[in-house]
């Protein structure tokens, strides 16, 4: 069995300074990813990447700091 | 009769370190499924996911480790 | 008259261990409704239901247990 | 002038034991309506109603008992 | 300068026992109008009217009294 | 360096008694657009507005006063 | 390692009185970007920009001060 007292947020807290991947809501329109190194992120899932990637239908944008409103994300994933 | 104290999220904690399906809201896009083990939740439903698994419309992808944020579920369903 | 001090969830406790029948919001793509055998729920109407049976466009699927959150309901009604 | 005291739950608490049309939200697909004797409501408006219809473009459904969850809920009107 | 102590709601307060103009969120659909008397509404914007018009694409319904759940609404006129 | 210690409803404060423009969110339908005198906001960014216009793609509505619902709010910006 | 107690909205304090990029959430219609001077933000995300220029499908439009309401934010980024 394992540590019971794990909490979601762990995982996040383990995957700091690494990459990960961020995958957002649709909102009806096309799926977004952004691609970026954990600096921060909060209770409500606000995050801070540096060096980031967005990646969307329309192509890629970078990003050198990136603040993802918590509300709008469906996973994390530490890449 | 059952236990009358019994609470929803009991259900998750027996099903802890095994595996889970997570089935996603549509937004009017496609539904997504997640499947993986799950490690810990929360009381927003914020699931953490190991060996996990998101099948959609657009086929597989595979996830070693997967936050999901609690917003976007629509059941939990022990495997 | 009834009794005035009555609450919206006396129905579902006195529905306890017999099955009722949750509809979901539609989200704008079509309606999914879940049979089962309620459980358990809590204020925000998350509700776990056994031997659980989830009805939509494209077919049915069956569920031992199934913890569904309460955002997505629609309604609940004894069967 | 009116009793400047009166407050919006005032006609619901007046409408108990009657029947009253509920008009739910839309969601982007069509407006459903339920007809049924309010038992009870509390503060979110979720609502317990008795001999209930719910009425909409697929036809009519009757159900005993009804519990409907607050944020559905577009007007509700005493008949 | 006018007075710097108004709140939102003492337009309202100034309303009550007059006819206002509800305009409601259109949800993707067709946009729908509330026309009545104001009796009573709360922080949430919770809203009971007397003799009460719905207008929407589908033509106009009379309603004797009518309570307008809050999060539905766009703009309350004073008529 | 601006001072520190601004807040972003400063300017809203600034804005009172002149007039402003407020955007509306689309909910997937046409944008709205409604200018008016700012009498008074509130942390919800409810706001009444006097001698106000509202135009959406159906064309212009005046409303001598008018109070916008806060979360229906995009942007505003003082004329 | 980085300094542990980051927080995401340290990366917009760092960015105050210089200029930010914010993109907006689609809600079904096409997406919206508005870039301007950050003046100041708070914990909703609420955002006061200055010098501030709105891109979207149907061109760009300059505000001199811009009140965004921060529920609409997709991401924030310093440029």
């Amino acid at each position: 069995m394992g540590d019971q007292n794990r909490r979601p947020f762990d995982v996040l807290n383990e995957a700091k300074d690494g990459r990960v991947l961020v995958t957002l809501k649709g909102y009806g329109d096309e799926e977004k990813q952004v691609s970026g190194e954990l600096q921060a992120f909060d209770k409500h899932l606000n995050i801070w990447l540096e060096d980031a990637r967005v990646t969307g239908e329309d192509g890629q944008t970078d990003y050198g700091q990136l603040f993802v409103r918590g509300d709008n994300v469906l996973f994390v994933s530490p890449e």
